[in-house]
């Protein structure tokens, strides 16, 4: 019998890709099963012979992985899906809308509930971990603002990404673009806005940086037939928690343009934390955003495996996690302190 | 009643008189006092009116603290000064022998205890939470490392302090120096080797670098009327766990160009993580490494007071801390994720 953590990879896209490359380096991992909403497609692609679970007839919720690895879209899939599999594994997810994580107004001032939550009540009731938000941000980058802020007296670190002048390419935001009526393919790149670093790093900030101050937004849409790009373009500047109040440019490209020139997916950023006596700074540069995003899962989802096996459940976020948990074995890991 | 977090410190030196600088931007926490061997000096040069306790008439263990922060040296302070104040108190401390952390072999091949052992015992067995190799490094390098190697598919991350070309100032390694016979004072500055930077920034590495590839070691040295800078000079580049097997210079100075050229306490470093699908890069830049130790140790005497009120005991590494245990209140901080 095999003591390896068994694990599903729930959605066939970008980060499911990347988790299949990326778990040979996770000798202590073994892939059980695809979900997919399309098995054709994944058959057809899939060469690996993983088995293929077709989401639509709940036979994924025979198999017996240790952790499922959700890698939907924070937007429209994460929401349904996180709770849904949380009554049957440990899950762990990269849900990435900052706005939703705890319980956050709606326009109304109607309480509701964020996804912490609603992860929370389902994987306590089934006694199962479900670790979230645990990609780059949030993810690495929380775990960034945590430690320098503790360690800088309480002075709040700021994240940036996009540095190159290409800007970073932003799944959750491309993700988001897709979903609006009457686009066809889309891509979001973000940049920082290098003035605002540059005043972070010196240590005079008059006051913090808004979202706004500390970046801006530049979409490439692909229309299809007979849309109305007017429509288009509004309804994106004015999309809550992802473009409203930020700046943004909407270029309208065609398929073959968008393919040839803005099909790169790499990323990069920045965390600082700035007091009178020194700096701290975490930067990661990612040739693949996806791929990147797929190993840092991989790693939360070993933590994810050993925290059910001592017995915990609930959510537990970046910040609830020790260092020491995603390393490979057990052990005090004393040779790489 | 105050709910605040009551620290004590142990020993003023750089650390010690940090502590009291950085305390004031950790709202939580009260000091309650500092052991010393030597009260007079520092009733001398203390005017914040913190309670002076003389280490030598064990008054100090009736103290109330929460939680005792101590600022001795790796080489001979701590390794008493350790298991006896973790008999009666909670501890934080930034031990730094990496090679006497873990259990070792002696030159005649016995088994040694290490310090993790030694803590763990008796914090264990008097119902205390040991936190130790709390500092830069070991400390928030060694939690890069784990976080680097578990994101990047299980490769090395390496660590390198001492970019500058003055190199940084090592307080233990200073400490070191200062305790061969005939030494009146010492600094020692660390060099990073750049070669061997570039070498594992390019992924390109053959085989892990060795510790004399990575750095070399210059040392400043104020030698005692009549001392024999022969025999200073090779219990300098013998001494086990510091210089031996170390490119080191060694310069005689005089106790005025020490205090001119060489006072200066700044350094930096960075932890490098390399794979092929990016790099993750974590530097940190101190215009007193002293300082930042101490804010460092105070964000971990927080955990450490948090730990014990959760009814834990024993040993804790860097590696075993959750980032949500040393940020400033209750709660999962969900507006930082």
């Amino acid at each position: 019998m095999s003591n390896k953590i068994k694990v599903l990879v729930v959605g066939y896209g970008n980060i499911g890709r990347g988790i299949i490359q990326a778990i040979s380096e996770y000798p202590d991992m073994d892939m059980v099963g695809i979900v997919t909403r399309n098995p054709a497609r994944v058959q057809a692609e899939n060469a690996t012979g993983i088995p293929i679970l077709d989401s639509n007839d709940r036979s994924w919720e025979k198999s017996d992985a240790d952790v499922a690895i959700l890698c939907g879209g924070s937007k429209e899939d994460l929401p349904l899906q996180g709770p849904i599999f949380a009554r049957s594994f440990n899950t762990v997810c990269s849900f990435d809308t900052h706005g939703r994580i705890d319980n956050w107004q709606d326009e109304e001032g109607r309480l509701q509930h964020g996804y912490l939550h609603n992860m929370d009540t389902v994987a306590s009731a089934n006694g199962k971990v479900a670790t979230i938000c645990q990609g780059w941000d949030p993810g690495i980058f929380s775990i960034m603002r945590a430690y320098f802020k503790a360690c800088m007296g309480n002075r709040d670190a700021f994240g940036f990404y996009g540095l190159e002048e290409s800007g970073g390419l932003s799944m959750g935001h491309s993700d988001a673009l897709r979903r609006v009526k009457g686009v066809k393919d889309a891509r979001q790149y973000t940049h920082a806005i290098p003035e605002t670093i540059k005043a972070v790093r010196s240590g005079n900030l008059k006051k913090a940086p808004t979202k706004g101050d500390m970046h801006w937004r530049e979409c490439f849409v692909v229309l299809k037939e007979g849309a109305d790009s007017n429509y288009v373009h509004h309804t994106i500047l004015d999309m809550p928690d992802y473009f409203a109040g930020m700046r943004t440019q909407v270029h309208f490209v065609s398929q073959e343009e968008l393919n040839d020139k803005h099909s790169q997916m790499c990323h990069d950023g920045i965390v600082l934390g700035v007091a009178p006596h020194g700096v701290m700074e975490y930067r990661n540069t990612w040739s693949s955003n996806p791929l990147a995003t797929a190993y840092i899962l991989l790693a939360y989802a070993r933590a994810t495996a050993r925290l059910a096996a001592k017995g915990e459940s609930g959510a537990f976020t970046p910040l609830d996690i020790a260092p020491v948990l995603l390393l490979e074995g057990e052990g005090r890991h004393l040779h790489i302190i």
